[in-house]
């Protein structure tokens, strides 16, 4: 079953992640770590998994793609933190806690997401590059700088603080930087790293950015009860909503249509997000 | 004269980060692009500015690590950005203009600084891996990060923050986390760049640790009149500072020993920011 698939890679994750900080920890202010442990607790690790689960579509190992996995969850954290700070979103609660803001205040939240940027990043090029040739780990940084920077998720940021009055494909636009994009590089960096062929990679890309596209409408059907500006599905309406994530879904798996039965967990997963309830 | 050597080279490095922002401009929502524009105008550019110097130093091109020298650029600025923002120093100017929170607005200079430190990794992992081996430009990565990150930059940001009444021993260890460690990744970048030894590379690395923190009490030095809180000047004494910054250059040139002819620039820029007035 896919959720088991789902929790045993999560702990593999959780496990790296926290073997790997508390090997840094003496090296890192006190603070620090102790903002960056906070905020690694809870969450889904659905981008790390997206590496791991890439990897295996392609007949690789997950264990050797996992400092690459840990790195995309350091980089999601690093956008949750800032996301929720005052000068955005100003919010109390994530994952189902007190933001870190409100718990180690604004300046060390601020500090704790300008650290886990460089912090994945060095995972990449040193450990990742322990396991993996060098054009492949290289790859990769490229791969994700670009998915991170003002072409992609904090592109996506601006312009949502921006567009207060945008339509739907404006909103589309927006949800493919800030969502997308990073979605994207995990599958891309799993079979990167793998050896994969260019169609492959291609293919597990494009999976990634349908992917993150329907994950983030089917969290804006999730959202619907809530109040907090418009989204796509407010400006679509609810039926309409959903039967685009089930089309980006469908458009997720045709992209893998050419990968063997490898991608089986791949595929299960993308069902199991449209399907998801929380 | 050492002037007219950073002044030819200041003007290439500015030149070629014009350049790269104007080819991506049109992939960067507008503001975004605007307020990294912005936030790069004025500056000293030392930080590229040894990347080049260091690499000459060895023999090297300075054309030819100039994506690296560029990323340096954007890393310090993103620094500042954060720095400035209202839940760190709250600062209104910053190189004799509005700081770019002033200007922009907090979300965006919040972003504009996000933006810059992928920006300057995908210069690394795309531009300068254009020109340089890939074991290269990967080992120059994991400098650079380890330079930003927690045990870095950050990390003495943070340090910074809760030792309001440090003693100058815990200063100096700041010191060389906030300031010192990314001016030893860039001469070190610069070296590994150019294929440098191990010994050299070791060398160049000291020679520019010893120059940050230098560079740290000169500035303590020059801000005296200002009241910004202790600082490692305040502390120990005008006098006792300023042999310390001579004794810090003094460490840096003797890091230099074995290096010829070629770290002339280098050796001149070091007596030179020992004796500068701004």
């Amino acid at each position: 079953m896919v959720e088991e698939y789902l929790a045993a890679r999560r702990e593999m994750v959780e496990s790296y992640l926290e073997a790997y900080l508390k090997a840094r920890a003496r090296e890192l202010p006190q603070t620090l770590h102790q903002a960056i442990a906070y905020a690694l607790e809870g969450g889904k690790r659905l981008r790390p998994i997206l590496v791991l689960a890439a990897a295996e579509a392609l007949g690789g190992d997950a264990e050797e793609v996992l400092p690459t996995a840990g790195a995309f969850e350091l980089f999601h954290t690093y956008s949750l933190i800032h996301d929720d700070l005052p000068a955005l979103d100003d919010a109390d609660l994530r994952r189902d806690q007190l933001t870190v803001h409100r718990v180690f205040g604004e300046a060390a939240a601020l500090l704790a997401g300008d650290a886990l940027i460089p912090l994945g990043f060095e995972l990449i090029a040193k450990e990742q590059a322990r396991i993996s040739p060098e054009d492949r780990v290289l790859r990769v940084i490229g791969l994700v700088s670009e998915a991170l920077g003002p072409a992609g998720m904090v592109g996506g940021q601006l312009l949502e603080l921006e567009e207060r009055f945008a339509d739907p494909e404006a909103l589309e636009e927006i949800y493919s930087k800030k969502t997308a994009a990073l979605l994207g590089a995990a599958t891309a960096a799993g079979a990167v790293l793998t050896g994969g062929g260019e169609g492959e990679v291609t293919a597990l890309h494009r999976f990634g950015l349908c992917l993150g596209l329907a994950y983030q409408l089917i969290d804006d059907l999730l959202d619907l009860g809530e109040d907090e500006g418009p989204t796509y599905v407010h400006l679509v309406g609810e039926r309409e909503g959903r039967e685009e994530a089930e089309r980006l879904t469908g458009e997720a798996l045709q992209a893998l249509a050419s990968l063997g039965n490898g991608a089986a967990n791949l595929r299960a997963l993308a069902r199991w997000l449209l399907s998801r309830r929380s």
